[in-house]
C-alpha cells in the first residue's frame, strides 16, 4: 500500500483543503519535547513524502487504484530546502511554534574558551560540510497491524524499539498501552532507521483499527528513502587552538544540522555532537553552539554513530592539519592529548576505562606507520584518526518512567533456562549475547539456555536497540537475573549437600564445593532440588546506570553522559589517481576498545561493518535534492559500497579489552563508535597521498581533481 | 484427516503385519504406571478406533484417497468386549504384562468390617450397573502442530493439560520438552475428555515432524466417540449395614470398571471410587475391592465427577432403601450420619469445612420435603441424595516433579496488571476467577487486570484443568502472587508517604493509611513509585497443598486426599407415566457447598450444568456396543439432553458458603461434585412415585414398564 504525498505535482510545502480532516489527529514524537507528527498530515504537508491519505485494500492494485482516485486540493506555501535560508525565515514557518525554523539549539561553554584561544600558539578555523546520508538497511520497514475482535491490537513490526512503538500507538489510537501488543519481527538491519516510530507504523495501525482487520504495509525502497530518519546534512564551523607542543587548548564549534520537517531524534543528534566533540581528548576549554534546523525535507534522525560522525570528521581532520603545521606526527599529536582516567571530562562525563592510547598503538604498529608514513611513493598515503561512542545514554530523555532494561528468567521442567527480554535483536547479536551471559554466570551449556525477546505482552520492558546500549544495559540486567537465579539454585543445592550456599559455585554443568570440587551435584539435580524447594523457578534482574555516570551538573544535557565509553583508532592506506581523481583504499587497520569482547566474532563483525559504512560515507554516499525531490532514491543511484567497490578494502580488526568496571563482564560499546574514525582517516590519508584537503564529503573524484587543479595554480 | 482402524473390516482385535512398523514407537501414558500407548498402533490394534496409519495432505480429500490406498494385513485375535469375560482370560491378553486383563486393582480395608456387619440390625446387598457414557462436549478435539525450521515445534490444541501434552510429545518425538511449545486454544468444553493426551495430538505432531510443515487434525463426532476417554461401564456390588436407629456401621463394595484397551486415567477412576465411597458420611468400617479391567473397546478416562458418580448412585440408592426398611425419612437418615468436622475420615482424609448438613436443610426446606414427601398423588414422587468431590488432588500422582500451580504477575507502564498462568480456561471461568482474585487482593478495578494463560513458552507451570483443582490451587497461587506484588507496591508507597508499609492498605484504587483513610495515594501513583523504586514490577506465587491434607498413612492411595471437599444435596420431583414408563422430572433443588462463591453466577452455572449432565446419564445416555462397534456414535443417536428434553427441568440452585480455611478467600470445588447427587435423587424419586427400583442406568421407559409388570405379578 502506498501513501506518498509525492503523487501530488509540485514539490513545495502546501496547505491541505480543510476537507481533508484526518480521523487520528493526535500528535506523537520520539522525544517528549517534539510531539509534532500525526499518522496522516493535518492542515499541511511539510515535505515530499509526507503522508496525506492511506488506503487499505485486499490487493495492492486495488489500493493503488483507490489512491489514484483521491483528489487533494493544495494551496502552495513557501518552502525551505536549505537550513541557512530556513534559519533566516521570519514568517511562513514550517511549524508555527518554532521561530526561525529552529527546532532546538544548544549553547555550551566549558572552561574559559576565549582566554584559552588567546594563549594558543596555533589556531585553525575551517568549515566542514557533510551531506545527508541514509541507513540503506537491506530490509525496508514493514508493519502488520491486527485489530482483534476483543478490542486489543497486535502489531508486528520491523522496529528497534517495541516499547516506544507501543506507547506511540497508544497515543495515536487512544487505546491503553497494555491493549496494544507489539512484537518485533525478524529485522533485516536497523542502523537507527527503525529506532523511532516510522510513519508506516501508525498508518498501518490506524487503517487496521478502522478496517477492524489485519493491515500490512511495507515500504518500497523509494519510500524508505523518503521516510529517511538518517544522518542530517551538517555544516560545521570548527576552531581549534594548540600550543607549540601540540597540546589542544581550546575548541569552538558552530554546528548546523538540516533536520528536515519534523523533530524526531534531531535534538539528540545535535546534542551528541556537542557533548562528545571535546570529550575523547583532554581538552579543558570547549564552546559549542548547535542548531537543529527544520527544512521541507524528510526528517533526519539517528544513524550509526548518532551525532558523533560529522563533528568527528571535522575535528580529526583539523587536528591532522594542526599536526602538519606543527611538524608533529599525526599519531603523536593525538597521544599528547590523552585523558588520564579514571577522570571526569570538562563537561562532566565520567570516564572509567580508556583504551584509546592502546588502540592508537595497535594500528600504528600493525600499519608500519612509523617506518612507512611519509616514505610512500607519490599518490599513496597513510592517514590516522580516532573516535569514541557511548554505551547507551545514562539519562534516557524519552522515557523517564521506564527502567532501562529488565530481564526475567524461567526454568523449565526439563532443565531448560528461558530468558525473557525486551531487547530487540536486529542482527547485532543481542539474543546471543544475553544467552551467553546467563550460561556463563550459571556455568551451564550454551544450548541449555533459550531466549524469548521483544514482545511487549510476554517480555519485560527494555528501552530498545539504539545508542549501543543493549550489551551494557540488558547485559547487566541479564547478569543480575542470572545471579538471582543462581542464588536460588545454590540455596537448594546447599540444603541437599548440607553445605553453606556461600561455599558453593557452578561451572561445567555442576554445582560444587569451592573447597573440594569433587564434592559436587549435577546441575540438573541442583535444578530439580531448587524446583522442589521453591515450587517454581523464576528470577529477575533490572539495570539502570549509576548516578555518578549521569553527567553531574550537565546531566540536563540528557544524552552524552553514559556509564562507559568505547574508543577506536584507525589507519587508512589509500592511493589517489591524479588523472582521474579516483581514490582507492588499500587497507584499513581498525582497533576498537570494547571493554570485553563477549563474542569476539560478533564484535569484529560490528567493527568491520562500521568501517565499511564509514567508507561509503567518506567516498560516495550522498542524498542529492532538487526542488524538494530526492534525485537518488534507489540503491542503484545511492550507491552504498558493495564488496567489490573501491571503498571495500581489506579491514584488519584489533580488539582492545580494557574490562570496564561497570560493564557486564567488563563489556561496553562496539557497534557504532568505529564508524566515525574511518572518514577522517581516509581524508587524512588522501592529504598524505596528494596534499589536498577536501572538507566537504563525500571525497568524490571531481572534488579531488578540482583541488589538485587549484593547488597547481 | 482421518485415521481410523475401523476402515478395516472385522471388529475383532488383531495383529498387524510386521510391514507396518511405525516410526514413532515410544510409549506414553498420562500415569507413570500406564505407559501403554503409542502414536500409531505397534504390533496390534486393540479396539475399533485404534490408529494404524496417518496421512497428511494438502486437502482432506487427498488424505482420504491416500488412506483408502493403504492396505493393512490383519491376523485376527480373540477379543474381550465384556469386563467379566476379560477378567477370566488366562491367555491372549490385551496387554501381555496385564494378567487376567486387569490393568490395576485396589483393596482397602478400613476398620473391622466383618465384625461391624455382624453387629448390624439391617444389611442390604445389591448390584448396580452403570453404562459407559461420553462427555459429548460440543467441540470435537482439534490439534494443529507446526514443526518450525529451527527444530522447535509449536502445538495448538484443545487440551485441558498443556504441560502434560508437552511432556508426552517430548517422549513421542524424542525432543526436549522446552523445544515443544504447547498453546491451549479456545476450548469448547472438556469435562475430562481433554484432560489426558488424545490420540490425535501425538499423531498431528508426528505428521508435522515428518512433513516439516503445519498439520491440523480435527475429529469428526464419530471419531470423538471412538477416542472416548469417558466414564466406564461399572458393575458395583454394594453391601451396607445399619443399626435400627439408622446409623451406618459398615460398607463393603466390589467395583469392576470396564476400562477399554488402554490405561489412561483408569486406575485413578477406580481409586477415586474407593477413596470417596465412604468418606462423606461418618462411617468407621469400609472395605473396597476395585478392579480396572481392560477390554477391546476405546479407553475410558476422566469424566465430570471422576470416579465418584457411579458408586455414589449405588450408595445413595441403597441408603434410600435402608431408610425405607427402617421407616426413617431419607433426609433424616442422612442427617444421622454426618461427619463432625474438623475431622479425619477412616481413610485419613482431612475434612476442614463441611456444608453437607446445611445443603440437606436447604433443599429439604425449598422443596417442601417435610410437608409433601409421601403425600403426593400416585405416580408423582420426591427423592433426595447427596454427593461430594475433591478440590484437586493433594498428591499429583502423575507429575511429582511439578508444582501444582504457579502464577506470575507483571505490571505494565500504563498501570495494567498482567497475570501469567498455566491454567487452562475451558469454559469454567478460571481466567475470570484469577483476574478477580488479583483485583480483589490489590483493591483495584477488575478491568485493570489482564491475563495470559496456558502457553508453555510464556506462562508458568500448572498441572491443568481437572479434578476441580483450578480455583483452589491456581486461585491460591494467584492470591500469593498478588500479595507478593502488594508488598512491593506498599513498600514503595510507604517510602513516598513516609509511613510504615505495614500500616498501609489498598482498596478502591487507592493506597491509604489504615489509621486515617484520608491520608492516601492513588493506586497509579503508588504503582509509579513502585516501578521507580524496584526498576520493574513482577511478582510470583505458587501453591501446593499442605502435608496434613495428603492423606496420612493412606497417601499412597494417591488420589482421594484433597486440601478440601465440596458437598451437595439435591431433591428431585418426578412423575412416572405407568402406561408408557416415561419419567418426567418436574424440578431439581440443588444445594452446593462451594466454600465461597468467588463468582456466584459462574458457580450456579457449574452446578446447573452438573445436574443437567447427571440427568442425561440418569435417564437416557448410554454407549451401546455390538461386536466392538459403537451403535450410537453421533449426537442424534447418543441423545444428551437438550433444553427441551424431559430431562431438562427447572433447576433451583442454592450456594452454601462454608468459607474453607485453606481455600482462596475460602473457596473450594464447584464444577463436578453436584453431578453425582442428581442420578440417585431421580432414582429415589422414581421409587417414591411408583415403588419400583431400577439399579441399572439409564432409567429408560422399558425398564420402568418391566419393573412395574414384575411388581404387579
Amino acid at each position: 500500500m502506498r501513501t506518498r504525498a509525492s503523487d501530488a505535482s509540485t514539490p513545495l510545502a502546501r496547505k491541505l483543503s480543510p476537507a481533508c480532516a484526518p480521523s487520528f489527529p493526535n500528535r506523537y514524537g520520539i522525544l517528549p519535547i517534539g510531539h509534532d507528527e500525526t499518522a496522516l498530515a493535518v492542515g499541511k504537508v511539510r515535505y515530499i513524502g509526507d503522508n496525506v491519505a492511506a488506503v487499505a485494500a485486499d490487493t495492492e492494485s486495488i489500493a493503488e487504484e483507490a489512491l489514484s482516485l483521491i483528489e487533494v486540493e493544495y494551496e502552495p506555501l513557501p518552502a525551505y530546502m536549505d537550513p541557512l535560508d530556513a534559519m533566516r525565515a521570519e514568517s511562513d514557518l514550517i511549524h508555527d511554534d518554532r521561530a526561525h525554523n529552529i527546532e532546538k539549539e544548544y549553547h555550551h561553554n566549558f572552561g574559559d574558551v576565549d582566554r584559552a584561544f588567546a594563549e594558543c600558539d596555533v589556531i585553525r578555523e575551517d568549515r566542514y560540510v557533510c551531506p545527508a546520508v541514509n541507513h540503506a538497511a537491506m530490509e525496508p520497514q514493514s508493519t502488520l497491524a491486527w485489530m482483534q475482535h476483543d478490542g486489543n491490537m497486535t502489531v508486528w513490526s520491523s522496529t528497534q524499539v517495541p516499547y516506544y512503538l507501543q506507547r506511540t500507538l497508544a497515543i495515536v489510537l487512544e487505546m491503553p498501552e497494555s491493549s496494544i501488543r507489539v512484537i518485533k519481527a525478524a529485522v533485516g538491519g536497523g542502523f537507527g532507521a527503525k529506532s523511532e516510530v516510522c510513519p508506516l507504523e501508525p498508518i498501518a495501525a490506524v487503517l487496521a483499527k478502522k478496517a477492524k482487520a489485519p493491515v500490512k504495509l511495507t515500504y518500497t525502497r523509494e519510500e524508505v528513502f523518503y521516510a529517511h530518519r538518517g544522518r542530517p546534512l551538517t555544516i560545521i564551523d570548527l576552531k581549534t587552538g594548540v600550543t607549540r607542543g601540540g597540546k589542544i587548548q581550546a575548541v569552538a564549534a558552530r554546528v548546523i544540522q538540516d533536520g528536515g520537517a519534523f523533530c524526531g531524534y534531531g535534538p539528540v543528534t545535535v546534542l551528541y555532537s556537542g557533548n562528545l566533540l571535546g570529550a575523547m581528548y583532554d581538552i579543558t576549554n570547549v564552546r559549542y553552539d548547535g542548531y537543529r534546523v527544520l527544512t521541507n525535507k524528510p526528517a533526519c534522525g539517528a544513524m550509526r554513530g548518532h551525532g558523533t560522525v560529522n563533528v568527528r570528521f571535522a575535528f580529526e581532520s583539523q587536528l591532522d592539519m594542526l599536526a602538519h603545521d606543527l611538524l608533529v606526527d599525526p599519531a603523536e599529536i593525538r597521544l599528547r592529548n590523552m585523558l588520564q582516567p579514571p577522570c571526569i571530562t570538562v563537561n562532566d562525563l565520567r570516564v572509567t576505562s580508556y583504551g584509546y592510547p592502546e588502540c592508537i598503538e595497535r594500528v600504528v604498529e600493525a600499519s608500519g606507520w612509523r617506518e612507512r608514513k611519509g616514505k610512500l611513493p607519490r599518490g599513496r598515503g597513510l592517514g590516522i584518526a580516532g573516535s569514541h561512542y557511548v554505551s547507551g545514554a545514562a539519562n534516557p530523555t524519552n522515557r523517564s518512567d521506564m527502567p532501562h532494561s529488565t530481564v526475567t528468567i524461567k526454568v523449565d521442567r526439563d532443565g531448560a533456562i528461558v530468558i525473557y527480554t525486551g531487547t530487540s535483536e536486529i542482527g547485532q547479536g543481542c539474543d546471543t549475547m544475553q544467552t551467553q551471559i546467563v550460561a556463563e554466570e550459571l556455568g551451564v551449556r550454551f544450548d541449555r539456555v533459550k531466549i524469548v525477546s521483544a514482545d511487549t505482552a510476554t517480555t519485560p520492558v527494555d528501552l530498545g536497540s539504539y545508542s549501543s546500549r543493549v550489551t551494557f544495559m540488558a547485559g547487566n540486567a541479564a547478569l543480575r537475573a542470572a545471579r538471582n537465579l543462581k542464588e536460588q539454585i545454590l540455596a537448594a543445592a546447599a540444603k541437599k549437600m548440607s553445605l553453606p550456599a556461600e561455599e558453593l559455585e557452578c561451572r561445567s554443568e555442576r554445582v560444587f564445593w569451592k573447597n573440594d570440587e569433587r564434592i559436587a551435584l549435577g546441575f540438573d539435580d541442583a535444578l530439580k532440588a531448587a524446583l522442589e524447594f521453591h515450587g517454581a523457578l523464576t528470577a529477575q534482574g533490572s539495570y539502570a546506570p549509576p548516578k555518578e555516570s549521569q553527567g553531574g551538573k550537565f546531566k540536563g544535557a540528557g544524552v552524552g553522559p553514559s556509564p562507559a565509553y568505547s574508543y577506536a583508532a584507525q589507519v587508512a592506506e589509500v592511493s589517489v589517481d591524479e588523472e582521474t581523481g579516483q581514490i582507492t583504499v588499500h587497507k584499513m587497520w581498525a582497533a576498537h576498545d570494547c571493554g570485553r569482547a563477549l563474542n569476539p566474532l560478533t564484535v569484529e563483525g560490528q567493527v568491520i561493518g562500521s568501517v565499511s559504512m564509514g567508507l561509503g560515507q567518506a567516498l560516495q554516499e550522498e542524498m542529492t535534492w532538487r526542488d524538494g525531490f530526492l534525485m537518488n532514491p534507489g540503491l542503484l543511484e545511492y550507491r552504498s559500497p558493495s564488496a567489490i567497490d573501491p571503498a571495500s578494502p581489506e579491514i584488519e580488526c584489533f580488539l582492545v579489552e580494557t574490562i570496564d568496571p561497570e560493564g557486564p563482564f567488563g563489556a561496553k560499546e562496539c557497534s557504532e563508535g568505529s564508524l566515525a574514525a574511518s572518514i577522517p582517516a581516509i581524508a587524512n590519508a588522501v592529504y598524505d597521498a596528494v596534499g589536498v584537503r577536501i572538507n566537504d564529503l563525500p571525497l568524490t573524484p571531481d572534488k579531488i581533481l578540482r583541488a589538485l587543479k587549484q593547488r597547481r595554480a
